[in-house]
């Protein structure tokens, strides 16, 4: 398997204002992606990766000099992998209101040239897929193979095949709900109580004071990764160990007797928690993650339709696979069943994968040999239909 | 069913030092505790009360002048309730290094004439039981007729069976564990982080500074009472209902757009949730709060025993009553059960109720028909125990 040769981010500016759920817009806004693999001559041959909370544009491979900072879905995305850039043209791209290069709270506002902050208006999954009609529309691609994402990005999947029903043949919605529960909720707001709570934090006004609320991001982030892992696989990579001392220390905790400390760490999983939060706080904006908890709050689109999802999907056309993960217990498989059975009461064409996976919700960023199989028939099948119409364009031609 | 009368809470002082599992000593100490109903002139009819991470000795009854601050348990514990306070002797204790009166990080550390705060000992569910064993003897009770508890208060229940055989007929374990999991240390270690990251902690002596960390103690709380409750329950009294405007409200929030904005309340349970970090913050100190969690974090009988939850109760004697209920994600079924196994494996007598109840892991405070039916006749049964017994004295006294 060949491995994608250094990838560069790119930049898009768009001039005309994005008009906002919210009632406000977004002005002179920049959005940065990435595209992997090669437009094919129809143009039909292109897919939407969507992500979530706290990733980015940068899906697949690596910047030259980085070796590290491989991109979040590199074990699904690249020549061969079962999103396969030998036959696709993946664009990945950063939403607004993020913090990885497209507009957001860090940038300066244009109406007053200093940071937005916490002025940043706030987005919406129906926005950011409205910026990404924009973004395809400016790359000449008038309608999608697919569009894929999980968790999040599989709101954003599920939100093009209502908003835009024309403009994709294929709709993948992995680990992902059709709206969060009154629990997903009350999870987002913890994380944001202690973020907007942190004295450092400024009402959003942080950057005016040169502080940045990390330990309210350390908070947040350490709350969120918990419901990320499944119960079972923090049992089995954490359980009780006690962390072993710094120096000297033996194998395991056989013997070691607790600390017994109300403040230091005491135990493996503390110190994994502690180390996700201290990680995250160094590079994520705090103003980023109480919009993006909220994009995710806002996706209700039964909503409008009187609570009917199935009323919802009633303009949608793609084909759709649907995948779940049974450990899943942010955004379970009655998440996603309740979407499977919105599609199939519209009589869409409709597939259901739920994989027995261990990992929980992280489970959709790994490399399982029966999700990944799922991908890869998915797309060798979007292959075909992209050859057979091609085919079928030549032998128009050839007939005289 | 009459009520108790006004109930008063009672101190009792100890000069000898408690020798703590930390190596730590705890000298000086007082206990605050409460008692309802009689002594019975056997003294053979207490039942002891163990309380959970943010309870206290009131546990059933209310004081004088103070006609909402009903015991915690208060539907539970009195005359003619399950535990019958016509037939029983309850005792209720708080236990040292809880807020609630006992001697804890508040407290005048004599060694210092200062507040213990951060300094107060770390203690555990072995040294609340020795500390519990002490008042029964300075209440003249050698053998309780039983110990209950949920939760925390399930595991002292527990503990009790295990490191004092002979000084209970009957233990009553309700919605508890035989050690938390990494998923439950990893929800104490968010919450303590909230804490001690909170700038007005000041390394736990925060009373020297004439403040109190009440933003990290909201955020712990706030964390606490999403895993208390069920996901259902949540959804059902919270779902995803927009807090209604709060003047010229109509009913329900059928037709409200939402409001957009990421620090203020829009969903009916953030506003829930605030309002139990505020209530919490008020009156919950942040050093107990951090002690009560390690206290839950250490529990685990089965650590010495090799893992061996089985061995950890070789030494039992009691009659066991486990509970636990269905949707309690926190301490579920499948943890009472290990419970229930290591109990059989050592032939005990032991009696085990899965409750079907939609509430979660705060079920075990609430008054559930079937939960409290199976509490009635364990109780019966010890109260017939008791009477079957001192006939058999009364019988042995007349047989010449």
């Amino acid at each position: 398997m060949s491995a994608l040769g250094h990838v560069k981010p790119q930049s898009m500016a768009f001039a005309q204002a994005l008009p906002l759920r919210s009632g406000s817009v977004l002005r002179d806004y920049t959005l940065m992606y990435e595209t992997y693999g090669a437009l094919n001559a129809a143009r039909s041959n292109a897919v939407l990766v969507c992500h979530a909370l706290n990733a980015s544009h940068h899906v697949a491979g690596r910047y030259e000099g980085d070796p590290k900072g491989t991109g979040w879905w590199d074990n699904l995305i690249g020549p061969g992998k079962p999103l396969d850039t030998d036959r696709f043209f993946v664009i990945g791209v950063n939403n607004p209101g993020s913090c990885f290069g497209s507009t957001g709270p860090t940038h300066l506002n244009p109406a007053t040239q200093q940071p937005y902050g916490a002025d940043f208006p706030v987005v919406t999954v129906e926005d950011w897929v409205d910026a990404q009609v924009r973004l395809c529309d400016a790359l000449g691609i008038e309608q999608l193979a697919a569009v894929i994402g999980g968790s999040l990005g599989g709101m954003q999947a599920l939100c093009w095949a209502m908003r835009y029903p024309q403009r994709l043949r294929h709709c993948i919605a992995i680990a992902t709900a059709p709206n969060l529960s009154a629990q997903n909720i009350a999870f987002n707001e913890v994380a944001r109580r202690a973020i907007v709570t942190d004295p450092d934090f400024h009402g959003g006004h942080y950057l005016a004071h040169g502080v940045v609320p990390k330990r309210g991001l350390r908070v947040a982030r350490m709350i969120g990764h918990i419901t990320y892992l499944s119960d079972d696989t923090m049992e089995a990579k954490f359980g009780r160990s006690l962390r072993a001392a710094v120096s000297g220390a033996a194998d395991g905790d056989a013997g070691r007797t607790p600390r017994y400390t109300t403040q230091d760490i005491e135990f493996e999983i503390e110190s994994y928690l502690r180390y996700q939060g201290d990680k995250f706080s160094e590079y994520f904006d705090a103003n980023s993650y109480l919009l993006i908890t909220r994009v995710l709050d806002y996706f209700d689109p039964a909503r409008e339709h009187g609570g009917d999802l199935s009323a919802a999907f009633a303009s949608a056309t793609a084909k759709f696979q649907i995948i779940s993960f049974t450990t899943d217990w942010r955004f379970s498989p009655g998440r996603s069943r309740e979407i499977v059975k919105a599609l199939l009461d519209n009589r869409l064409d409709v597939s259901y994968a739920e994989i027995a996976a261990p990992h929980g919700h992280d489970a959709f960023l790994l490399d399982d040999a029966r999700y990944h199989g799922v991908l890869r028939a998915r797309f060798d099948r979007i292959a075909r239909e992209i050859e057979a119409s091609s085919h079928g364009l030549g032998g128009m031609r050839i007939v005289p």
